[in-house]
């Protein structure tokens, strides 16, 4: 039994493509502006890997998500005829990663987790943002683990054993719950444990990125499914 | 008005001295010791400031308060005529600083502070006594910010700066909430708002350092008093 289980957060607890989505078709009514809103949240989310790269390599210097995605986001929209964009609109757009809706099972299944274990967030967001997401969910985090905190991103092992060091634990003890199998790839090979939970519908439509492509010591479909296995009822 | 309010703990939040004084005593009549536990829990915490300022002057490398603690308590058990503690023993007496007793009102105040502020801890404990602690009390942070995160200790001003940083607010914005004038005057003079919470039986008996010796933004005689006073009835 683990005695603490990190969570990745973007597919694996929140609805990031719908959300965002809806944020941007909302600000396109606001504002008369037509585009094809769930492509433009794909490509901005397609943005995200490479721009993290960028700063994994040291081709660039840190840089927190909101920064990211704040430069990712002015340089697609033009492409999807979206142009002229106000500089605080698109601050204000940044910010709908701030306010991503929950897949129903989420805030149910960590409550019950947290009576057992210690439940933290293992995030590619910044403190800040997950601050704001954790107060817009209700995720009754026990804490909270951001990129900021060690200034790498997933999947740098910096990450993983970053916060088992903050845990006091060793990784054997920890489990990633995570929708992405590379994800769990890489905390598998630093010793943590692994819990799959299949996301079909994280882009939009039933995918085979949700199946688990090795044997990960869990394999779940949703939060309170993961809660049950645990044996937390 | 703020948008975030940090929390010291020791002191502000939890009785430390009743807390560590009765698990001792507990210890005690397991073990058949008798000792003034009262004496040991204030020698204890005597040697907390001058252990910090070893690591703060960079005469020893960075330890966090669970090796602090247990440093100081090894050396000072034999003066008070307990002697040949097994290791073990010493290991379970550290922890009692991870279950530590909440004032009566921390915790309900905390909670209403929580529905229209970021609340986090700011405390010399690491993450991981703090997540201890906090699942002991039920304290609902946002996060917590502990020494570990920037290897510093208060008053360092890398403690106070970094958790603004962190939460992405300039330090205008922050509120550090405190029983310690030395630590309001430390964030004071980094910009910080400043809340002083009366405690004036932290030291067992009632106190002067329990009076504001400055013109503090706030000086409340409860957490619950100092939301009323922010306008959370």
């Amino acid at each position: 039994m683990p005695r603490a289980i990190l969570f990745d957060v973007f597919g694996t607890l929140v609805d990031w493509r719908g959300s965002v989505a809806a944020g941007l078709a909302a600000y396109g009514a606001e504002n008369g502006v037509e585009a094809d809103w769930f492509a433009v949240t794909d490509a901005w989310r397609g943005a995200y890997a490479p721009s993290m790269d960028r700063v994994r390599r040291g081709e660039t210097p840190w840089r927190h998500l909101d920064e990211l995605h704040r430069e990712a986001l002015a340089a697609l929209l033009p492409k999807f005829g979206v142009e002229n964009v106000q500089s605080s609109h698109l601050d204000e757009l940044v910010k709908l990663w701030h306010r991503l809706t929950p897949w129903p099972d989420s805030v149910l299944g960590l409550q019950r987790l947290k009576q057992r274990f210690i439940i933290a967030s293992l995030s590619n967001g910044h403190v800040a943002l997950q601050i704001a997401l954790a107060k817009h969910t209700g995720f009754p985090w026990d804490m909270i683990f951001g990129a900021d905190l060690y200034r790498h991103y997933k999947r740098d092992k910096e990450t993983y054993l970053g916060a088992c060091g903050f845990l006091g634990l060793p990784p054997g003890k920890v489990m990633l719950a995570a929708a992405h199998n590379d994800d769990l790839a890489a905390a598998r090979a630093l010793g943590l444990q692994t819990a799959f939970i299949s996301r079909p519908m994280e882009y939009g439509a039933p995918d085979e990125r949700a199946r688990p492509d090795q044997k990960w010591e869990i394999v779940a479909d949703s939060v309170e499914d993961l809660a049950a296995q645990l044996g937390l009822g």
